[in-house]
Formats: C-alpha cells, structure tokens, sequence
C-alpha cells in the first residue's frame, strides 16, 4: 500500500491555507477536511461550516477500508470523487440519478427517486449529497424509519429551497454524519469532503499496518 | 423550439436571490449568468466577481446555436453543463483531461496537455476552464500566438495557485471572454456560467424567430 501522492500543487495550495486560516478548534483529522474543502472553493467561510459527528471520520475509515460503495446523488459528485477512490479502495461509486425509475412518483424529484432506489439496494453504503436537497430529506426519513443504516452521510445540498430543513434532519439523526451549515454546499465540496475522508483512510490503513 | 423550463425549485431559488441580490449595474443578460452561478454556491459575493468581455454574451449565443462543440478542462466541468446541452444545441462537449496524452511533457500538468491537443482539433470551440489553471495559461498563450481562435474562453479555475495570473492572463487577451476575478471559482461555477449562456442563446433563438 503506497501514501497517497497528491499533485505538487495540491501541497503548495495547502501551505497557502495552512498560512491563511488562523485560529480553530478543529482535529487534525476534521481540519484536513476542511482544508480541502477550502482548496476546492477558495472560500475560508467552510472553516466555520463544516460540523462531523464524532463518529464520522473513524467510521467512514473502516467502511472506506471494507469496500463499503459510496453513493452520491448526482452524477457531478460521483465524478469529483472517482479518480481517487480508484487510486485507493477502489469503492463502487454510483450516482443515484442515473438509476432513477423512469417515472417517479408525482411529487418526487428524480434524484429522490434513484437515490431511494439505490438505499434499497446498499442500506450501508457512504451516501453523499452535493446537490438535492429533497434526496437528503427522503435518506433521512428512510433513516428515521430504520430501513436503511448508512455508513455516512454527508449533507452538502447548496441553495435556497429546502437546503437548511434538509441540513438540519440530518444533523439531528444518531448516524455517522458531517454536513455543511446553512446554504452552502455544491457538487465540488461534496466531493471535497470525501476525498479528505478516503486518503484519511488510507493513512490510517498505513498506520495500522497494513502498508 | 419550445421554450428551455428548469425544475420548478431552481424558480423559486431564483426568486429569492432576486430579493436578495441588492444594487448592481449588471445588464439583464449578465445578471442571469450571475444568477445561475449564485444558485450553484449560495455564494453573493460572485455578484461582484464575475467579469464579462462587452462581446461575450452576443458571440457565445452564435457559436452554441451553429453547433460549436464545448472544451472544458475537467470531466466535472462536462458533468456539470451535458444535461442543459442535451435539452437545447446538443453542442459536442469534450473533456479535455480525457484526451491527455499518455506521455506528457515534463512540466505539463496532464490536463493542459490534453487542452492543447483539443485546441489544435477545435481551435474555434468554446472553452470552459473550471479546475486547472495550467490548462487556462496555456491556451491564453496559443490565443496570443494566433494559433487558436475561441468563440469564448470562460475562465473559472478555483485556488491559491497560479490561479490570479492565469485570470490576468485571460483578462488581458482580446477575444469574447467572461472570468472569475480573484481566487474563487470551481467546476460547479463554470457549468452554473455555460448552462446560463446556453439558455439564453435558447432564448435569443426563439426571439429572432427560430420559434
């Protein structure tokens, strides 16, 4: 098992950061987090944003390391993730809308309606939600209902309509969870945040030996 | 041609940027692009960031609808604007870093290599650069040494480095061009400014009688 090699510059972006972010009361595991969200943003606002439960980085390693798949709600997020995730566990990646039915229910949104297909499919997946809000609500009702048990969710919905109520059903579930506060999100820091947590893993899976 | 309708949420997302956005001397046409772009970060400082060559909007509104195939640098940047395309022009979109070669120059980044390769094939395309600054310096001096002629360039590259030159770089070139001041930027943002352009070259479309 090789360290993880991010680019050259990737290492140079983060010394800027590492310079400019001042004080926090972040882990080191949960400031790599947020300093690579902030590399893929150049926005220093997710320092202040960025909320894990305590669980999330530890769980999310053993999952990573076991193969659990990692699900995401949009096809953008699955891309942003993909290069590294082969680069190290080599997870099954799948984005919920393209397995949507091809007619949703009324009042569905397509990506609720693949991403509900897919939970049915791996209740224990990593599920990552860079995008639509209404797929977050509908994981964590299914969650509150006990019919799917995720490894991780992570909540970056961005916008104006339903994004903090999504935000804030998650946060309140008893799971492995790190979501973004308030409106921001995107496709881009969804699949920030996964990256850090899969070369966390795999450092860890060094430091346990298994190198 | 019917008319392009967005989900309905993306609607309401945008009723209530327009009840936030403040004063801004942007022309009808620029604040759409803004717009798209706050609704993709939930982030209004992009009301002051984004920069608009006076030619830009009109020029990329004939390239799409003669059918000029779309280079972005990234697979996220194509992930991000396909769909939008899909339902209008079906302009080709090519990914740049998808045509590296196999065996880079030594000091080129494998996604400004493929970018050069794309421009040589499609010196007329519009380029969209959301990631890698590398790629955006590169074209700027193909630009200027007059071997390729975009119909627009979008400069949106996000981070700390070589990022602000390769905007200056654009900024100082005479050819239709919109760009991302400062550090800001990202793949969501350069798709949020293209699915905004193909949406009024639609629109245009149908007010010069294309009905």
């Amino acid at each position: 098992m090789p360290a993880f090699e991010d680019h050259p510059i990737v290492y140079q972006s983060f010394a800027v950061i590492d310079q400019e972010i001042g004080e926090h009361d972040l882990s080191p595991e949960g400031y790599a987090v947020v300093r690579r969200v902030i590399h893929a943003t150049a926005d220093f606002e997710f320092k202040k944003l960025l909320r894990f439960s305590d669980d999330a980085i530890a769980a999310t390693s053993m999952a990573l390391q076991a193969g659990c798949p990692i699900v995401t709600d949009v096809g953008m997020v699955a891309q942003g993730l993909r290069r590294i995730v082969r680069e190290t566990f080599q997870n099954p990646v799948i984005a919920a809308i393209e397995h949507a039915p091809k007619s949703p229910l009324p009042d569905q949104t397509r990506t609720e309606a693949g991403l509900l297909r897919c939970a049915q499919q791996y209740p224990h997946a990593l599920f990552v939600i860079g995008n639509a809000p209404t797929a977050l609500l509908a994981l964590c009702r299914q969650v509150s209902e006990g019919t799917v048990h995720p490894s991780l969710v992570v909540g970056a919905p961005v916008g104006f309509i339903n994004v903090i109520e999504s935000k804030q059903a998650l946060s309140d579930l008893e799971i492995p969870r790190i979501w973004v506060a308030g409106r921001k999100g995107g496709s881009g820091v969804a699949a920030a945040i996964v990256n850090a947590l899969v070369i966390l893993a795999w450092e860890r899976g060094m430091g346990d030996g298994y190198g």
